[in-house]
């Protein structure tokens, strides 16, 4: 068979690590062809694709990013490939497509299948919001990350008796704030979704300080917003071109904090350096499962289908069921977070 | 209530998570009293014990090791608990005892409970291998550690052309080895639950060689065996104090590699660095999470039960069931891990 | 004898080894008594301190912070101290004074010597500026948390084919971004010693995009400043509260070339996770042969002096020498950075 | 100018930076031309070279190993390069040749020097014991990596209440076991330099048991050895090929630590970890300077010198200078560690 694979959407740690099963898999197990398409569903679009063999894939399990490069594709050009699915396959030569990638590459993806390509997807976010799956790969390294950043800003908080606010990744859904604030021993968290109230974060620091405590670490999504009315300070900022710029929420927070408790408070964005770089073990280990799961659903032409993992096994599940809604945090994770603090 | 906790058996990361977490759970939540005793069901059982407030928990959920202590029981000792199991929770005062502990923790918590003790069980083991729990924390930091020296390794190994035989822990379940192995990219995994063909190994490498790849790794699980027959070195030797000493699996299949392949070859033997230090995030949470639910299912009243992570839920399960058999690697992740050399 | 020991000024991964070796050195090596004063000068004014023994300084070698607390004094308190050096050291009873701090402090140590105070500083930055040493302790420490953040923005970078701005510490004093530029294969590197041009930066990143490098990133210390009228964006933002905010110089000159290239850049201030949490061995054993050398020297009665590193020798050097001027970042040093871009 | 390249020897992190640090100080600073020979010296007598561009080098600053692989040569062949080392240099075309490698390297450089070939060296070893500079890249790795085993060790040392052995390299010189013994905080260092006794260590375990502390952590160079009828346990262990193999020092002296003082004691044996992997950023600074300051030499015609740190500079040195004898560690720096065990 000839297999197809590309990467689309935001890196992620753990992508070569599915490319390499995928062309492990396929090669040594099933005697396949593999080919890349570079920059994701362009490269599809523009035929630039290439061979992928065993050197190619070789010593990039632990290696961050995608060997194959990404692109985040506009709908319009994105219909040129759904409306000649069929013959694009054919053209190509391709018995399967595997694309990589996050809620919109897998709603693509499903809009492929849907046309008339073999498609099977592969689930790929560091936010952890795709339904259909306990986890995705590149979610525990963003939170491996966070939890050693806080974990070095407590000692910092704690000799300059300063209230510290670590904004992390997650826009619409809060599980990097969730996990790295549980791990690292934050003492308020604040996600997406749930409105916070400031006065309850004041009132913790106040608490905390009277009980010795002279510090205190909030985890913020950038994703999370204060219960209307209860923070003062809301407004954007705009920058000389024009543009309303860093006045994220973590900066506005520890800005409201200061002000309210009088005591130091300062903002530390964690950023991009959440996505980028070697990934976990546990990611290489899911990525690589993926990987082998895939090519074995392209050889039991399971198609319209992605990979997801059920407690310990790969299953696989509809694209269809995949990406209608995201994966939120619920209120008994929250609980549980809360109590702990 | 007043909750009893302990930790039995041998270091794991995530111990003083879990002892946090109970603490912050019954104090905060539910206004309960926590002791500690010390050195596991010893200290239960000479009364050694104290008072566990917040500050005492302060600052514990990064550092490996117990702040309780841990010993393991000899059997006879226990039937000084259990024989007396009533009385004793009776004269502590003790509304529940939570043992956090391994198969053998578990099982004598199974009899205090039996015996009439209020018993809520944690399962703890960086060997992942107990049964009804989709995974232990600690496990996912020993995979953490060995897959670090595995990176290391290969870099050193190319330069030399050397083949490094990596040993790591695992006596009666091959997890570590399957997942570090996996993550790593190791191109032979020897397990306890599959005896391995030294020819299979010595096949791998010569290919590999052939291929231009100069150098090869093998990660091999302590407990692992050779098939009868298939290598030569099998005997152990005597240290001067009578002890058969230093020539585990590891050691012992550097050498025999070395033998037949005429190319140098190195053991490495990770020891005892995979079951220390700060646990690794994903371990933080998980144990914080089964220390929640453990004082959740004492103030349900649910005793003679376990916490188990099932997918991405915290289920109680009963002790009874989750110590009948070791969770082994299946055959189906031994597939997977081998198509991916 | 009787020794105090004091931190003051900003938290500096290494400042614990360097009590726990006074400690050690004092008790162990020489039947000292040590005592530790809290909150820096703070506590010596306010004759708050405790005795420190060895169980008092057991664990802290591998954790952040200070155990004895940090203040930042004003000046007028300062001379409380000056004021009455001997007869505070007479009152206390004080053998000899073992401060340890950044400039500021060393300074207040230098004036307190002045005064007939016994005093012997250990020198204290994690930003490498202070005279007549080498280096100092948790300098590396910064430079590998800066450096691990530029090797996971690389991979991300490369994804997404976006320019990244990393700032780094350093408001006088170019150190940390000259070595964590260097050792993290920064594109460009700007410092507080040279005035930046944005158009060597513009042309550098158009250079490497040509040669089909699609990704740059910049390392700039938070107190670089762009030569006059190379940046268009020069102003600072106010914030609701009235006060100057978020605009530093990675905010302005990620918008800034972000602008003039017509590519995506992004910002990431690492801010304060570069000066807490464990330090580097490095760091431990610079700190500790600090602490050594202290006591050494207070023994000897080289009183006004400070311990510095010369090559590997640990030398005692006059406070006076010290603290005349910041060492920064010669021409030399950049030269070397700039050829490896 | 045309300059070659090689790396010979051990493995060591920062080979890749040097490499890559004369690419681009002689291809973008000078406009010369840049040749890597295969496999060290071999390379260059079998004329087995490829040209170096900026591509070739990209990427590879954190990389462990050596792009150009490396080896060790016999010393018959070595003279087949001296005895024609004009026309050698002629043929090739070679204005100077850069090696990299340690003791055995250095002094094959000085051979190729005086017989006629324009050399000049670069310093690598992780043992850190080579004279003349301060310090050799690739050491400040392996000191991190056991260093970080150490710390691990520790909690888990403590939970077992445990004699842990950990064995690092280290065959002539103790630098790496002084060094990471010191920031580990291990309570004894034996160093190949001076003979110890096991009747001090001894001592020392049930000094710390009788303080409380029940565990202790023995940091011991693989090539320190006990004094003369220190230690029972001296004999080395035949493997079934012949080889004496497996009891090396640290097995050895835990099991007869165990046998003395009936404390369980347990060895861990670190091996090539500490040579393999990303270097720190230490370690790719000086690596980077080296391959700058080699460039640099070449066109001022300083050949038959190597590159040393001296303080914060990187000088010039005589080769001849440099392979004299090994630097080990000195009284003073054995006494400074031991006093704060």
């Amino acid at each position: 068979m000839r297999i197809g694979v590309l990467t689309a959407g935001g890196d992620c740690p753990g992508l070569n690590a599915v490319i390499r099963s995928v062309v492990h898999r396929a090669l040594v197990g099933h005697g396949d062809e593999v080919i890349g398409f570079e920059d994701g569903f362009r490269g599809l679009l523009e035929r630039r694709y290439r061979k992928l063999d065993l050197d190619s894939v070789s010593g990039i399990l632990a290696r961050g990013g995608t060997i194959l490069g990404s692109s985040r594709l506009e709908r319009a050009r994105l219909s040129e490939a759904t409306d000649n699915a069929e013959e694009l396959s054919r053209e190509l030569g391709l018995d399967a497509l595997v694309p990589i990638g996050g809620e919109g590459t897998l709603t693509a993806a499903r809009m492929l299948s849907d046309a008339g390509m073999p498609v099977v997807g592969v689930p790929k976010t560091i936010d952890n919001d795709i339904s259909s799956t306990d986890r995705t790969f590149g979610f525990d390294t963003a939170v491996g990350v966070a939890t050693e950043a806080i974990d070095r800003l407590k000692t910092t908080a704690e000799s300059h008796q300063r209230v510290m606010v670590v904004e992390v990744m997650g826009r619409h859904a809060g599980w990097i704030a969730l996990e790295s604030g549980m791990a690292g021993g934050a003492h308020g968290i604040c996600l997406p979704e749930r409105e916070f109230q400031v006065d309850d974060l004041c009132r913790m620091v106040e608490e905390r300080f009277a009980r010795g405590k002279k510090f205190a670490v909030v985890c913020v999504a950038e994703g999370a917003h204060p219960a209307p009315g209860s923070m003062d300070y809301q407004k954007g900022e705009i920058d000389p071109y024009g543009h309303e710029r860093f006045a994220g929420i973590g900066n506005r927070l520890a800005v409201e904090l200061e002000h309210r408790l009088g005591k130091e408070a300062r903002p530390v964005i964690l950023g991009h350096v959440q996505r980028g770089g070697t990934p976990t073990a546990y990611d290489r280990v899911l990525a690589t499962r993926f990987g082998w799961h895939a090519v074995e659903a392209v050889h039991r032409g399971e198609f319209g289908m992605m990979t997801a993992l059920h407690g310990t096994d790969i299953d696989m599940v509809p694209l269809a069921e995949a990406v209608t809604e995201l994966k939120r945090v619920p209120e008994s994770r929250m609980d549980e977070a809360e109590s702990v603090f």
